[in-house]
């Protein structure tokens, strides 16, 4: 699109929107009028939330989850009702919404802060799996429930942290793969179903 | 989510995302994860670009075109090449900028800022018609493109634009309805063969 077609100001909120994940230029036209047409308020908190978001936001020091500015531990870990001894591993900080939503869980989290993927450039180095070993010594921490999603690099980050926490006294797990609740089987695919079939459990006694 | 779980500020930011066209709150989270990732300075200045949208972006009065702050006449209007006998009216400022990227018209155009959408409270009134006929009387203009989307409330809006331009000089004319170039007819969906059946158009003499 040339330049003249637009005013530059909106040209600029194009650019710097389309660098969002996922969202390609005319996504990122379609944001950009939108804020164009809310108010200048609407606008103006937008603008102030983003701007603060990195002084409002800090990483605890233990579970690298998300808390709020100066605050060093997660409550999810200081918490004393929290069991220590039960870590759930995850990618990044939002995955632990995602379990905490189910009300389920009662243990702690570790976040890895991404996936091993050797073609991007991400070793062990680059997550935090040396705090993670530390944690299950310190805490003597019974089980670590590796969280991460069921793609090439979770498979093999995956891999990677059962053969580390090989001599330790963790059971490591994974969380379970089959059919999603509500989904008919015939429109399982085959990954999913082939899973499905290597996890199956007995029912009867 | 518990607002526990997620630092405030992230929380307020993925509120303010999720006001954006089509994004629910799980692409708010990843977009506002993004950003918490990305550096203080690319936020400050999305944030700054954001803030001064508003004042960097004015409206053409003849057009309803978006145009540099301060300018009164789109450059797409004032060009001395541009046929002001000709408009191609669209629903909203960004239409302009798909059809510039043809390279093929030369004509001027007119935004009426909407379509007509008696559900959603949109009359006639609340888009720029009265101006479009205004500009029709003004240029001698010849012919009206209606170019507007081929929904329910983009065919309604053609209708009542015909209706009222039926008394003036200006053929009104509506963009084709056909096959997209590239697309095999058997994957076409049967409206879409409808219109192009209809709109055949003779080869030989």
């Amino acid at each position: 699109m040339k330049p003249s077609i637009l005013p530059s100001s909106l040209v600029k909120l194009i650019d710097e929107l389309a660098k969002l994940p996922g969202v390609g230029p005319r996504t990122a036209e379609r944001y950009a009028y939108y804020l164009f047409k809310t108010t200048k308020d609407q606008n103006d908190r937008l603008a102030e939330v983003i701007a603060g978001l990195h002084d409002g936001v800090g990483v605890c020091k233990k579970t690298f989850a998300l808390v709020e500015a100066g605050q060093d531990i997660s409550p999810l870990y200081s918490d004393k009702n929290r069991d220590k001894q039960t870590i759930a591993v995850v990618e990044d900080p939002l995955d632990i919404a995602a379990l905490e939503a189910t009300g389920g869980y009662k243990g702690t989290y570790h976040v890895l802060g991404g996936l091993l993927s050797p073609i991007d450039g991400v070793g062990p180095e680059q997550l935090n799996i040396s705090q993670l070993l530390d944690r299950v010594k310190e805490d003597d921490v019974q089980e670590v429930i590796i969280a991460t999603n069921a793609s090439v690099e979770g498979e093999s980050t995956a891999l990677y942290l059962q053969k580390q926490l090989k001599d330790t006294e963790a059971a490591v797990t994974r969380l379970a793969r089959g059919l999603p609740v509500g989904v008919d089987l015939e429109y399982a695919d085959q990954i999913t179903l082939t899973k499905a079939l290597e996890g199956r459990q007995q029912i009867n006694e």
